[in-house]
Parts: structure tokens; C-alpha cells; sequence
């Protein structure tokens, strides 16, 4: 290949009910390249979040209006409308080679009819939906934070649509970086032993938060911490006095003790002041604002679920199984409990996830697994009935 | 008139060296309808605002870009234009009266090579200004909150140039709402003794949070409280890192009594916790984030005074006079005693607020007027060392 040529090579992949071009990744990595640097980018790994995406636009009805405003390959865009039963789509991207290429995917599975493939900035393309026509499902799946294009996007979706919102950046928004944590949402919070679920309540306050700005109401619907992403799932509601009442009643702050593993949350605006741990009255740490409501929709979840689980050919196992997790989560009060780091404070062995679960049901406390972490466990019951059940299930196989 | 029957009345104005067109105000008001019904609306009660604009701006030098990205009638970029030497710029608003309006005022002054008129939402013309060539001056002035342009605005200023936003909500800004301050600003804060500087700190803040996403640094370099407005220019910079130091280095909280009036400010990005009253040991209030730096650039505010000075045929005493009240608060510390207030709990007459300027000095402190209001003392003289000299002067008196 001479220099004063340039090649471009895309490759047919197959993914759901359609087919599609994008950078071929194989050939990336003979060349010793990382996926990140493909022109029109494709992430197998990403799967999941497209799988579940589907299903939930599904509910939206056949014929719904959707747009993914960074849609590169176009995948996701294309199977809205063969699997979703999308009508109106948009896929957006600003670069061009993408642009080729969604062209491309949308004649190979014959949609030209219901896909319309725009080139403009993301935030653009979210204000031209919002003056040309608000969309009922918007997509903002960006690679980073997707903190700067919220402010568009949900001005971008109807009253009663669906806002979904992926974060890559996950380092930053579980709490790695503090700095970088509040440069990107706005928050503060910091490393935890539910920091995955800690990231998605402030990623979800942060889009909440935003929208109020624009007299417009998110409220979380579906929401998880799959590989490296974070996705979170908004209905978009309208209205000043709603902003305000969702602050109010479902936005505050997690209190958390980095010594001993205890938390708390308030369900209030202002930052609670002079607060201790309530077990080992070591000083407490302030993260949010947090959205400490409800983060999956029972009655969407169902349906997402029940959609998804007719249609294994196009919805991996695996995003199946994450459905089946969020629901089993569902009426459990904010926060997981990680039971490596809690024994290991005990200098005990760990226990396992589905026994410290059942032995809690057998206490009479609600519990249930996280689909954040393997060796997570949500319950209603405090720290110290955690570390009890963890302490007679060590001595008991003792 | 019959009802099948349009009637635009538009009449001319002059400000400054220009002339242009707006809504009569003397008809709407024979018409018994308010200042913000004007289709076209033209407030001359803002001119100090406009005049302080220009003479920033002129420090820009010959020929600087610039824009008003809610440009109404045009008034203040024919200004910058025709009074500070503006030679690329751009007046853009969605309304199309007001474009109408803006063409005329751009015939009748001839600077139709100079001044370019758009038609669109402010966000969608910072997002072009950012996409075809960012400007050194850009001017975010609507009716209400700023907040919802700032994310767009920021983006269109080149790096050293000059990000003006004014805020007219300042019941909202000003801590009388907390709710709705949190909502507009993403910051909480509450009815304070120094609610005007309060106000422009959490403004300038705001900005500076929102420039940061985009990997971008907006520093305060002049700011006023004027009438019903709030006003801050920012200097526009890049750089991520830049963007953390700036929040570690200025921009914190402030802890105040609503008992006794103490106020105290930490320069950290976590809300501080368990705070009290320094003085009478009262729970302490927690406001912020805030800027807590500078909020005048010394050598900025030299110029434009200078410059301002050799034009009172363009720049009025008004404005003249809050330029000169700004100067004598550079270098003082944050926030202001506001000493009507402080008396009226001493239960002693109020002191003259040049008197009091002139015994604390006369004490070894520093000590200046505030602009913002006209009881008001700024010092880096604590509670006690101002209430000590009320009580003397009220003594002296008696």
C-alpha cells in the first residue's frame, strides 16, 4: 500500500436481525490496534446494551420515533426498526465514514423507508429533533462521559418517551477520580463498596438534574452496570412543579463510612452536615446528589422481559440474564452489600452470595443478589445483620 | 384596527453611537401591558449593562469577532460595532421581528459589512459559532436563567476570549428560592446578608462547572449586581487539567449564620460537614459551589475604566460609577457586611458605610464599599471587628 493511497476496509457483521459494515476488528488487531481506534466503531462487547435497548423500545409501540444521536455503525438504529418495530428513525453521526456506512447497512436489510441518516454534531442533532419533531426514544451512547450531551438530548424526547443514557467513563463516575468525578456530573462521591450502583444513582441524578433546568422531568426506568458501561433508562416527563417534587422526594445523599463499610442514604437537597457513622462513629463520607428512588420500573421491566425472553434469536442470554437480575432487585432500598469486603474486615472467610441471601429471607429481611457484582447482595437488612449472617454461615462450615 | 388586521409598530431608539428599532415602550404601556410583553424588546433600564459590554469588549482590540446569541433588537451588537471597534459579528435570535428589526438597525448604522443577522435558537447559533469559527467575544443575555445556554455558549468563545452572561432571575439566584436555585444552578444556597455577591459567586461557579465538561476554563474577570440583574464576564481558556485546578484553587463553600450574620469560606470541592457558627456557635448554612477567587481582573477593570472615561458621550455615569465602585473592591476577600442588618441586631442606629470604610481602615484593616449595595461594606475585617466599630461610631454619636 503506497502512502499516497488510502484504503478503507469495512466488514459485514450480523448482530440481532440485521447486518451491518464496520471497521473490521480483526484486521485492527493484526495491526496492533485497539478497538477504540476504528473509524466506524463496533463493540461486540457492547452487545448487551443494544440487546436490552431493543427491548425496551419495543414497548414503545410499532411505528415509534427513535434516534441514536452517535450511532457509528448504525447497528443499534437498524435493529430498532427490524426487531423494535421502530417506524421513524434517525442515526446520527458526525463522521462521515459512518455515515457511509449506515447508508450502506440501512439499503442491506431494506429500510431505507423508516431510517433517515443525518451527519451533524450529537448536541445538534438532538436540538433539530427537538425543533423538527421530539422523538419517543432517544439514544445517547457515547464513547466517555456522556455528560455533555444530556443538556440537548432531553430536550430531544416526547412527553412519555424513553431517554437512554450510557457512561463508558466508568473509572471516573465509580468514584476513582473524585476530581474528575465532579468535573464530569457534577457530584461527588468517591471509591465505595457499592461504587457501581453508586455511579449509576449519580449518573441518573445528573440527567435529572439537568432536565429540571429545561422544566423537564427524567425519571429512571431500567438501569445497569454491565462490563465496563454504565446505562441508564429515562421516562421523560414535562413540567417545573414535577422537577421540583422529583428532587424532593427521590434525590439526596449517601452517607458512607470507609472504615467500616456502613451507609445511609438522605432524601434531602442540601448536603447533610456533621454526619457519623452509625456503627463505628468514624466520620462519614458525603456522596451525590444521588437518585435514591425506585431505578427499575417494575411494569416496563416485565414487559422488557417477557419480549425479550420470545425472542432469544435476537436477545443475547446475557442480556437476559441482566433483565432477570434487575427484577429480582426490584423494592430493595438503594446500595449492595460486597461480601468479600465485609469478611474480609471480619477476617473471615466470604460467603457465598445465594446463601447469604437465603439466610436472610430466613430472618426475615427482603434480599436479593446484584447484577452489579458477583459477590453482591441487596437487602433491607442493616451492616451488622450482614456481618452476623456471614459470621454463623463461616462457622458453620467450620 | 379590525381584527383581520396585523399592526407592527416599531420605533427608533438611540443608545450609545447607535440608532435602532424595538417595540414603542410608551405604546405598550398606553396599552397598560408590561416591559416583557414587547415583541421586540428593548429595556432601557439594561443600558448600564450594555455600556459595561462594550467598553469590556473594546479591550478586545480593532476588528475582534463577536456575537449575541439573543440579540433582540440588535442594540448592543451595533455597539460593539460602532463603539468598540467589533469587526466580524453576529446578532442572532430566533424571534423573526426582532431579525427584521436588527436588519433595519444594521442599514441605518451602515455596518452592514461588519454585522451579520441570524436566525435561530441561541444554542443552535454557539454551536455554529463553535462548528465555523469560535468568536472573542460572545454575549448570553436572556430574559430569566442563563443556564440552559451556557453548555453551547462556552463553547463558541476562542481561547482568551470573553463569555458575558447576565441573569435576570435573581429571586432564584439571589437564595430566596433554594429549591429553584438548585434547579436553574445545580447549587444550593438560602436567603443571606450578602445575597447579591452570593448570587454572582454561585453564577460564576455555574459556568465554570458546565466549562469544565468541555474540557474548558472560565475565569471570572468582572462581575456586577446592578438593579434587577446579575452580570459576569468570564475569560475563556482550555484545558482539562487546567479545568480541575481552577475548581481546587477558587471555588468552594460558604458556611453562614443565619443568627448572627458570620459568614466563613472553604476553599474545597466536598461540602464541608458538621460546620458551626464561628461566632455564636449556631448551626452554620452551607452555600455553594461558589467562586471564591477574584471576581475583578485588576488589569481589565484599569482598562476599561480608562476606556470608558474618554467616552461618557457613549458610556453612561451609571455604568461609569459601578466600573469605579468595582475597582476599590479589588483584592478584598469574598462577601460583604451588610450594615443595616447588623446594627438592627445590636439594636443600635446603622452606621454610614464610608464612616465605617474609614474607621476600620483607620483600625489596620482593608475595607471598601460594595457595588452591589449601598449599606454594604466589604473588609477582611471579621463579624466582631465590624460590629465593634458600629457600636463606637454609635457611641460617638450619642
Amino acid at each position: 500500500m503506497s502512502d499516497s493511497r488510502i484504503t478503507v476496509s469495512l466488514v459485514e457483521y450480523v448482530e440481532g436481525a440485521v447486518r451491518f459494515y464496520a471497521t473490521d476488528l480483526q484486521e485492527l488487531e493484526r495491526r496492533g490496534l485497539a478497538y477504540t481506534k476504528a473509524e466506524v466503531f463496533y463493540n461486540p462487547h457492547m452487545r448487551s446494551n443494544r440487546d436490552i435497548a431493543v427491548a425496551v423500545a419495543s414497548t414503545l409501540g410499532e411505528g415509534f420515533s427513535g434516534a441514536d444521536v452517535m450511532a457509528a455503525s448504525g447497528v443499534r438504529v437498524l435493529r430498532l426498526a427490524a426487531e423494535a418495530g421502530g417506524g421513524r428513525l434517525i442515526a446520527n453521526d458526525r463522521n462521515p465514514l459512518a455515515v457511509y456506512a449506515i447508508r450502506k447497512g440501512v439499503r442491506a436489510n431494506e429500510l431505507s423507508d423508516r431510517v433517515r441518516v443525518w451527519m451533524m454534531d450529537a448536541n445538534e442533532a438532538s436540538l433539530k429533533i427537538r425543533d423538527f419533531g421530539r422523538v419517543d426514544y432517544l439514544d445517547v451512547d457515547p464513547f466517555g462521559s456522556p455528560a455533555s450531551y444530556v443538556w440537548a438530548a432531553v430536550q430531544a424526547v416526547k412527553r412519555g418517551g424513553v431517554l437512554a443514557v450510557t457512561a463508558t467513563d466508568t473509572p471516573v463516575l465509580y468514584g476513582v477520580y473524585p476530581a474528575k468525578l465532579h468535573r464530569a456530573y457534577l457530584a461527588w462521591g468517591e471509591k465505595t463498596e457499592f461504587h457501581k450502583e453508586m455511579g449509576l444513582r449519580l449518573l441518573a441524578a445528573f440527567v435529572l438534574r439537568v432536565a429540571a433546568m429545561y422544566d423537564l422531568v427524567a425519571t429512571p426506568i431500567l438501569a445497569h452496570a454491565t462490563r465496563h458501561y454504565a446505562r441508564v433508562y429515562f421516562s421523560i416527563d414535562r413540567g417545573a412543579l414535577r422537577a421540583l417534587n422529583a428532587f424532593e422526594e427521590n434525590v439526596g445523599w449517601i452517607l458512607y463510612c470507609q472504615r467500616c463499610g456502613w451507609r445511609e442514604v438522605k432524601r434531602r437537597s442540601y448536603p447533610p452536615e456533621g454526619e457519623v457513622c452509625g456503627f463505628c462513629s468514624h466520620e462519614a463520607s458525603l456522596i451525590g446528589p444521588a437518585w435514591l428512588g425506585e431505578m427499575q420500573n417494575q411494569d416496563l421491566l416485565s414487559r422488557v422481559i417477557r419480549w425479550s425472553e420470545e425472542k432469544p434469536h435476537w436477545i443475547s442470554e446475557e442480556a437476559r440474564s441482566i433483565l432477570r437480575a434487575l427484577a429480582s432487585e426490584v423494592g430493595l432500598p438503594p446500595l449492595y452489600y460486597d461480601l468479600d469486603a465485609i469478611a474480609s474486615r471480619m477476617k473471615l472467610p466470604s460467603a457465598s452470595p445465594r446463601a447469604v441471601v437465603e439466610e436472610l429471607e430466613s430472618r426475615g429481611f427482603r434480599a436479593s443478589m446484584s447484577h452489579c457484582e458477583k459477590k453482591a447482595v441487596k437487602t433491607d437488612a442493616r451492616l451488622e445483620d450482614v456481618m452476623a449472617v456471614i459470621k454463623d454461615l463461616a462457622r458453620e462450615r467450620a
